[in-house]
């Protein structure tokens, strides 16, 4: 139910370049004083906040630690009630992140006098149930996240919420694990640094920080991001992701090359850098990847070792305390949580690198595979999705023309620099507005994503459209045109032109 | 005429990784015997040679200063006719660079029996006529060259021909000049080094060997390389190039960035570094093109300051006596007779930086074209071609296959990691074998172009098929199917699949 009023919602704030800086200052500066702890009030279990999602059991938000009965006020909403009910049973706190204008006195004065409870991060844990349970310890996600998988746990955010902001807030971050969420005590936790078998150095999380702190904007995608479509061109193995296994954040860290240098790493010596996530497969064994030691040693590919996500300490969900940031590189090579970092001649033993993120011809198929003729997915390549409106919205016409806003983006530091819509099968392409784009990037290191929109014209009185999108990056890459002939079997790489179907309300 | 034959010509020698450097070092150890001047002997005229280039007037060859009369010994080569007349009235020298097993005592005593006369340089270029003509002082090209363009030469070397061998011989390298060749004297030639408008150094051919010497191995490509294709989609202007404006070599030199670095530039000082070449237009403005100084001053970009190509100085259709070598960079930029190197926060005001050398989207034309809003083209996306058969060819079917030969590349240094072929439309596609690639290129350093094969299944009875072929490079870019989407007014970037027809002798 939510999902379909998550597809209904029309955002109407546009989001100017600006802006971006505003919108997110505003996750470093919070009011400390509403939402607070209030003793005199009960506490609630998420749980039970999650069941008043509707307007017969009352309808519950959370703010920071304050539990909210908002019921008679969702009808009153100047936004509209559709956008307020996406957070119905839990936070609001993401959403005033994109729609920072709440973040004002008058408001959340109006909320506190709303206030019905409290919200304590223990409550929140405490509804967890069997201890054999290797995921019962996951975080709390938030209930606006469309899930691909529970456990382990794969979720992506409603598309036309996700192009609403340059900065996606970490709790509308996809997330694609491969196993059970760690459970880190910074306490103990230490980076363990490795040449081949031998440890040269183990680093808490204060050595770490003591490198100088750098900060990027790096886009982070799946490698399926987009694959429920390809699988239409034919069956496949994988999570069927939509437009949304893809976020844009702001990265801050130690850079990997400074590490490596302090241990007087030669690039020549070895090949590969490897990660070890502390996430464990039932049989003992970390998550892992790797990338090359060029990538890893050299100053302008910008790998760090980060632990902070715009502008926060790296949340669970996300790699707490350290998670490799490897910009323009795709996802699952940017370990999270991790644990350690081994210099080899040799690529991680990993499955995911050796069996797994790889790209096939549309010809290999499950009995002819052979893992070892590909290389490992590093960079992705480039690509582009249609966010708003979503497959099947019926779209007001105004003018002869639909608003259409969606993300672009491609890999190994390339910057978008065209996104060409069509309404009528390529016969006129209109280039769209650039309305978000890391403007600080240097040359051949646009790691960030690119926000377009364009009031794209259609054909007078007709009922419907196929609305198509494609984008050219900085080497003019451009994304092939159909599924069919970039068919893989496990449906990676999924970048043909975004092809959707509206209706019109002429 | 010529250009058929070329077409007929069916090459048998199969290059093999381990023959690369043997073919190479040919270059290198010349016999200076045979084909050397001889003063009991005429002098001919290139002209006059290139008149000998059938039965009737005599079939007359060049080696070295030697002019031979093969008429009779055509019919007797063992390699058959067809290939020996491809240097009928011209060098045989660049064919044996490629068909490098005649470069044997046996073989070079008989060419020497055929001896007829002395041809010399000097001879070579009396043929010129008109004083006032700037294109007057051209030096002489290989007759086995498909001119596209007279003044400013423009020329391609056959396809068949083109992926006979690794490393393409320079007298068979795509030439796409933009002015008049430039008369250069060593004695008096210099390379300007200046910050904006202040010359900071001279240095002299001597000046730039005294740097340590870099090799590397990088394809050249024009932005119009395929053009010819794309035009049948839609009218557009530039140059017919077929598959042969690119050319594969090694090339040797300083690296730009010792130079810059001896200068004490910062990076974060400027935006690009500009080259101009010495060959000049009617109103004296010199070519010129840049690249941003990121890449200029990046140690692992690779960028050269080339006086070698093959291993031999530079010849004066490829930019005597220094070439800017900008690996996975569009030609353009790779700036010949390089007269100034200038450090500046502008790019190059050149025409064919700012108003030229630029992509646009399908729906941009001559009435609505704004040049200043699309970036000049860099690194070129990824691109393939199948170079033998030639389109409409006959071709002998063995087994139910088809022998299919051709090269694939990408811009940027990405290594080419498949490539797929198809004779149904991509129904199935067979992965080709990869003949010949860089093996010694660096990750994320792969500069020179990669030669395929394929033996092809076909239908079997039917007399005719479609060849398709596509590659994807080390980011799993991609080729785009076709040309309708990414047709632009200029031409450029003419990387769509390449289809090919055929006919089948069953």
């Amino acid at each position: 139910m939510r999902r379909n009023k998550a597809r209904r919602m029309r955002i109407l704030i546009m989001i100017h370049s600006e802006d971006i800086e505003k919108v997110y200052a505003f996750g470093k500066h919070k009011n400390v004083e509403y939402g607070a702890l209030r003793e005199d009030l009960k506490t609630y279990t998420m749980e039970e906040i999650g069941r008043h999602d509707n307007k017969r059991t009352g309808i519950w938000i959370v703010y920071k630690h304050g539990v909210y009965d908002i019921t008679d006020f969702v009808e009153k909403h100047p936004g509209g009630s559709d956008k307020i009910m996406m957070a119905a049973g839990a936070s609001i706190e993401p959403f005033w992140t994109i729609f920072a204008n709440h973040n004002k006195d008058d408001i959340l004065s109006l909320l506190e006098s709303m206030r019905i409870g409290n919200i304590s991060e223990s409550d929140a844990k405490s509804h967890s149930a069997d201890d054999n349970d290797p995921y019962r310890n996951e975080p709390q996600r938030h209930k606006a996240l469309k899930i691909n998988g529970q456990k382990p746990f794969c979720a992506e955010p409603p598309a036309s919420l996700l192009v609403e902001s340059f900065y996606t807030p970490a709790e509308l971050f996809y997330v694609r694990h491969h196993l059970p969420v760690p459970e880190i005590d910074l306490k103990t936790y230490e980076l363990e640094l490795a040449v081949e078998e031998n440890t040269q150095k183990v680093l808490k999380l204060e050595d770490i920080k003591k490198y100088p702190k750098y900060t990027i904007t790096s886009a982070v995608m799946c490698a399926g991001n987009r694959r429920s479509e390809m699988a239409k061109a034919k069956p496949l193995k994988g999570l069927s992701w939509g437009v949304g296994a893809v976020g844009n954040a702001s990265w801050s860290g130690a850079r990997l090359c400074d590490v490596l240098n302090d241990l007087g790493i030669k690039e020549d010596d070895y090949n590969h850098v490897q990660f070890e996530g502390l996430d464990l497969d039932p049989s003992g064994t970390y998550y892992g990847a790797s990338i090359p030691i060029s990538r890893a040693l050299d100053p302008r590919a910008d790998v760090l070792l980060a632990y902070e996500m715009n502008g926060q300490p790296i949340s669970r969900d996300h790699g707490f305390p350290i998670r490799a940031i490897v910009p323009g590189v795709v996802g699952a090579r940017n370990v999270k949580w991790l644990g350690k970092v081994i210099i080899s001649k040799e690529e991680s033993p990993s499955q995911w690198q050796q069996r797994d993120y790889k790209g096939f011809s549309p010809s290999t198929d499950w009995n002819n595979v052979d893992f070892s003729k590909s290389p490992a997915i590093q960079e992705l390549p480039v690509i582009s999705a249609i966010c708003s409106p979503e497959p099947m919205d019926k779209v007001p016409v105004k003018d002869n023309k639909i608003s259409v806003k969606g993300y672009a983006w491609s890999g190994g530091g390339k910057k978008i620099i065209r996104i060409d819509v069509t309404a009528d099968e390529g016969n006129t392409w209109h280039t769209a507005n650039i309305v978000a784009q890391d403007s600080a990037a240097k040359e051949g290191r646009h790691w960030g994503w690119t926000i377009w929109n364009i009031e794209l014209p259609v054909e007078p009185k007709v009922k419907h459209a196929e609305i198509w999108v494609k984008a050219v990056d900085s080497s003019y890459n451009v994304q092939p045109e159909s599924f069919k002939n970039i068919w893989n079997l496990r449906g990676f790489l999924c970048n043909a032109y975004h092809r959707l179907e509206v209706e019109l309300i002429q």
